[in-house]
């Protein structure tokens, strides 16, 4: 039976069998150091006499068996017999195997499935499992049903642009930019509070770090909501949860990234206009109307770190011209919303807010930004019969995952991502 | 604080505040008797006096304020306020609050939203979201990866049919149609062991009550496996648990839908041969070459169920040309392939089975099928750099649902499907 690298410890003076890739070779003489990784760690076998002088090629896919040593480094292997299950060439197309690989962005994504096994790459991912498992649990706790809603759908969720076309047998078709309708349609079916992880697309032709045409959107909605703070105290409980279980599960990712997880008490909460006013406070900075550009986003974010606190901060209040027809006017405040965004690392990584429920003010909501009600007759029927108070918010994985791990630029934190000109691997 | 209506026996005698949908209402005289549902059930208000003269419509959304009592019938609230958050007009598309909705499944798919309030609709999709969630605490406690793999993709993993196109920016592109290529690519990128939840495409013109042109896949694949037998010691484990734990966590669900969750000890395997001789021999019943027909995999399900057992099998070793190019030769039969079929009460709900892994074989098993190289250049790539021995399989998550729950058609298990005809809600 196949151990695993880091059981090696428990095995020591015992014939084992190991598999894995060969991550480096030394040849020293009558000995032959490998180094095999798995999908647990890194293990030292030490080879002798006929074995040692086997022509191995880094990445080559191998089973030893042989017997754990103590040694001082601590436990190895010292290898009785090899098989080789599948050689790799050489040389490899890029150096995995160096601590960073010697590569541009772009060579790395060309060459993803190859670039994945370098454990520094190769981490992101494992941490990126833990945080859609974490996702699933916390909300699962809280009485949420897990949602899976269609991507092929036949018009977008605000009348039209960003969308990729596809031909349904007869008929045209878009791909969903992201599944708010639907989650609202699960409240309205009184499953009441709903999440879904699944992609989202975005035609977008913007080609920026922060950007992607396919990602995965962590949804959630909820009904019978007081006000829309309560989402804010929800995405607040959930990512001190996120982050805690990250850097329960994850301290040797997080060491090999050097990432720190961020230990949050409470997360600020700002009116755009507030926050514009600490930029051209602070920073001399002035903003768009009603809203905050990229490095708005950042600056503002920085203005909590410098005070040493985590750099998360909600905005709120955002003006209705900026944002979706659905989004429920703030109370006492009619020109603005009941909504949010949540920056983090100076990037915005949610969207959210509480939506209009009431089918009189939905259509006046349409109707002054001179959308086609006909094209949301599905949609316009929820409100038809009876539909409780409710909100959500989207959180995009990729995003969340790079900005909680310190990558710069949003593909590294995207297995294999889609962009402005990348369709493949 | 609004409680949910399965904690009213908690709180007789209390002040309560409750919210939900109106199920039904009955006047006698001075005396209103509603039944509201919430998420969590359904509970008896009682309403006197003037409130009892409001003019309540079936669902719509009420908060009701009132003291909870003890009646032989279980506790009840008596309202003493009722607030109106949303009414709904009358009368209603479809009568959702009988016990069948009196309508087709076409109707009742075009007021999806609505139809989904029915108790026994929703019981299929409470349940649905227990089984995702199961199946990836399965895998994660076995230290499988969760992944996220584009379904945009440059090309079939067939190299062609069945394939919706989509215009991405200057280039083709395509709904990927199973994530096969790249949940290889995540095990050759050495987390060894993955899983995927997502949906996936099959522009298939089939309209039948076993085809969705758009369904959630889960999906698995798995390194340095010794052969395909441990794929379906692995597939029937995870059902043993699947199964328990829908048993476990939705009884009323299950009751409500007059299922019976099957417990499983070992599933039968078969060959497609011998699956072949039983339905001659049993049944008269001829089968195509290599291959069961769908009555021919109902029958072999129903000599299980005759015989008091679940009506489950795995039909092993299908023949190369019915399978993909990446299937791996069986052992001492290389006419046959290591693959195998799990049918479900008369439907097969999983493909598969053991991969290639060396490439000489595989770039033969393309060519034997006139397959292009060249297309498959970024698949072809992981094969020269180090790949071990792997397989996996992949269970249709709404056809699973269905089976379990003694649906006929997989639509009634997809909360919003998208077939050969129907691309709305």
């Amino acid at each position: 039976m196949r151990i695993l690298s880091t059981e090696l410890p428990q095995h020591v003076g015992n014939q084992i069998m190991i598999s894995g890739w060969v991550h480096s070779i030394r040849q020293l003489g009558h000995l032959a150091f490998v180094h095999l990784r798995d999908r647990s760690g890194i293990v030292q076998i030490v080879l002798e006499g006929e074995l040692a002088t086997l022509a191995l090629t880094p990445e080559s896919v191998i089973t030893v068996h042989g017997q754990v040593v103590q040694s001082k480094y601590g436990a190895e292997l010292h290898g009785t017999q090899v098989e080789v299950l599948s050689p790799a060439q050489a040389p490899l197309p890029i150096e995995v195997n160096k601590k960073e690989i010697p590569a541009s962005l772009d060579t790395i994504l060309n060459h993803r499935a190859l670039a994945l096994r370098n454990p520094k790459v190769h981490a992101t991912f494992t941490i990126q499992s833990v945080l859609a498992g974490a996702f699933r649990d916390f909300f699962s706790a809280r009485g949420f049903t897990q949602i899976f809603t269609p991507k092929i759908v036949a018009s977008g969720t605000e009348g039209g642009s960003n969308l990729f076309a596809i031909q349904y047998f007869e008929k045209q078709a878009y791909l969903a930019q992201s599944p708010q309708f639907y989650k609202q349609m699960m409240v309205g079916a009184g499953y009441e509070r709903v999440f879904e992880i699944a992609p989202v697309y975005r035609a977008e032709e913007h080609n920026t770090s922060r950007h992607l045409n396919e990602y995965t959107s962590l949804d959630v909605e909820m009904g019978f909501i007081r006000s829309f703070e309560e989402l804010m105290d929800l995405e607040t409980e959930l990512l001190q949860y996120l982050f805690h279980r990250v850097a329960e599960t994850c301290p040797e990712e997080l060491a090999l990234l050097g990432a720190e997880v961020p230990v949050i008490e409470q997360i600020p909460r700002l009116t755009v206009q507030q926050a514009q006013q600490i930029l051209l406070e602070q920073y001399s900075k002035t903003s768009p109307e009603g809203d905050l550009d990229p490095e708005g986003e950042r600056l503002i974010c920085q203005y909590y770190a410098d005070q040493g606190k985590p750099a998360l901060v909600f905005l709120t209040h955002y003006p209705r011209e900026v944002r979706p027809m659905y989004a429920m006017p703030a109370p006492d405040h009619p020109a603005l919303t009941a909504s949010f965004d949540l920056l983090f690392n100076g990037l915005e990584i949610t969207t959210g807010g509480q939506r209009i429920h009431r089918l009189e003010m939905l259509e006046e909501s349409m109707r002054s930004r001179s959308l086609n009600l006909e094209a949301f007759a599905d949609y316009l029927n929820l409100f038809r019969y009876g539909m409780p108070p409710h909100g959500g918010f989207a959180i995009g994985l990729e995003r969340l995952t790079a900005r909680l791990l310190g990558h710069n630029n949003v593909r590294e934190a995207t297995a294999f991502p889609r962009d402005r000109n990348r369709l493949t691997p």
